[in-house]
């Protein structure tokens, strides 16, 4: 255990109201010869200042909560570290809560939070929130006055505090590079729809490029991914009856599912098919194909979060505004002009 | 902000005594009318008891910190999860404290955690540490009389609660491995020696195997690969005018950077050489050859960590013993036996 005042009241016989004042600065009235023997104690203890009983007096804990679904997930790990780097920066801490995308969890890590006191909350729901269950999430957290941000996955239902990636923009970037070097009969393997917003955003830009080269969306190319390698192999079984030149996959894990698969269907990338994935995970660059894909700025994404969240707790008002990063192509090997058949 | 016991008083026109009375369950001598306000306002404002204040009074924070040098990268963020899961099954939280590998914030973060009353540390070190350093840094948390566990790079100079892998059996199952595959001539791309035990110790192992199969180490067989990519592939190039089988890399980034190395040599892997790493981390079963490798037990040493931890915290005495744990080898599709030439 830390040494408390106490232990240098036992050691030194002195009260404990004449040791806080000693070490508080307020010794005023105490003479030289105590004040240093309380202070040789207090160092040769390693006494320091117990910072929760700072804390309950300034009814701030120069802590903020982190809510991930799984720190163990590249993309979170690296905005875990932005998100520390930027607390480090400005005298706050990091306490870490990983929900296993589990929407109990958030719950339970709200009020855990809470009960420690935490200033504030940095939050990216759990992958299986329903709309309407994303929506309480957030009447919850202003039920009890916490500032949070939302990060990365933002509720449709609700205005909230935000740091996000415009998800269009990026599957329009991918679709349009593709389009761009020839290719018309252009696959998407997208991501699970039913709850995630920002799968559904990839594929919306998808088909806005799409239309205007004037392509209609042909909806036999279109195969669930399911965020995952192995559903980006079964993505390729699905659509390798049908006549197609490129693969949108709308993120990096399916992508390299999409390209092992084309592997054992003796298709090459890009020669016969350019693939273009999501995330910029950094084995992108390492797979057999280095792959061409869409980076979100995480790093800045995590900062901007903290940047929010200690405005709204220094300034005790909610900000006004989202903050939607736009992300951008990375031009790798996987895609190629279209060949001529 | 956060409902307190004042806001109540305010909304009630109660005293703060009466309603922490009540609010505590010892309100006795109160009316059940008074009680029944006093609860209702309090469920109405969301009130929750406030943590800092029962820490305070239990000496108690229910947290712990834990001390990583980069929660980005894959091993790390794994052995992050498995705290997090472990402490959550008990009913702790953490603190996450990312120290980009260098010596001053390991000191920085150390006097944090304890100003903020952390019960606890989990200490994976800074790679910039001597050993003296090291050293130091363990006199430093037991002078400060805080509960810690030192996790992976274990320092040699001070007897101290420890979580780690057996890095000699790793580099000994490696070398085995490579031998009974009929391999004589086994390069050796080592990490950086200076700072790190891991990497001798790998070193070691490898040193071992090959002398229990009466096979002198070759010097010339021996290169620094600084545990990066960039470095298996310098690596290769001073290698390429030996002759030799196979290699092993002692870890799965510089094995990466042996093996793309290779291929600009047109060297195939496993048929002309043999490449076995060390982490398995998890893009290992990703490249180009899926690598035959060595894995840790990340997340069992993340939870003993916890384990011994808590012990340490709830039982008030150190525990006796470091905890080591023996990697197992993964074999994939990079090693094979040796091609008579």
């Amino acid at each position: 255990m830390r040494a408390t005042i106490k232990d240098i009241a036992a050691e030194t016989g002195f009260s404990v109201t004449t040791i806080s004042l000693v070490l508080n600065g307020k010794g005023y009235k105490i003479s030289d010869e105590t004040k240093n023997q309380i202070l040789a104690k207090a160092r040769e203890l390693n006494y320091r200042p117990n910072q929760l009983a700072v804390s309950l007096v300034k009814r701030q804990s120069k802590t903020i909560g982190f809510i991930v679904p799984d720190i163990s997930n590249v993309y979170f790990a690296n905005m875990a570290r932005a998100i520390d780097e930027a607390c480090r920066e400005n005298g706050w801490s990091v306490i870490l809560c990983n929900t296993n995308d589990n929407y109990d969890r958030d719950r339970e890590y709200i009020d855990l939070l809470a009960d420690k006191g935490a200033d504030g909350i940095v939050f990216i729901m759990a992958k299986d929130n329903t709309r309407e269950m994303a929506a309480e999430e957030i009447d919850y957290l202003e039920s009890i006055h916490i500032p949070y941000v939302v990060v990365d996955r933002i509720p449709e239902l609700r205005n909230c505090p935000a740091v996000g990636t415009d998800h269009e923009i990026g599957g329009y970037l991918a679709a349009r590079h593709l389009l761009s070097l020839g290719h018309r009969r252009i696959a998407c393997v997208v991501g699970p729809h039913a709850t995630q917003m920002d799968s559904e955003a990839r594929y919306h830009g998808y088909c806005r490029a799409m239309e205007e080269a004037g392509i209609p969306v042909d909806e036999r190319l279109v195969c669930a991914g399911e965020y995952t390698q192995e559903g980006g192999a079964a993505a390729v079984e699905k659509l390798i009856s049908q006549d197609f030149t490129a693969i949108f996959a709308c993120n990096d894990a399916s992508a390299y599912g999409v390209c092992r698969k084309l592997k054992e269907y003796r298709k090459k990338v890009p020669e016969d098919v350019s693939v273009v994935g999501y995330d910029d995970v950094f084995y992108a660059r390492m797979l057999e194909v280095p792959l061409t894909t869409i980076r979100q700025q995480v790093r800045e994404m995590g900062r901007e979060a903290v940047r929010l969240l200690l405005k709204q707790i220094r300034e005790h008002k909610r900000p006004e505004s989202k903050v939607i990063f736009a992300p951008e192509l990375v031009v790798r090997e996987s895609t190629a002009r279209i060949q001529p058949s």
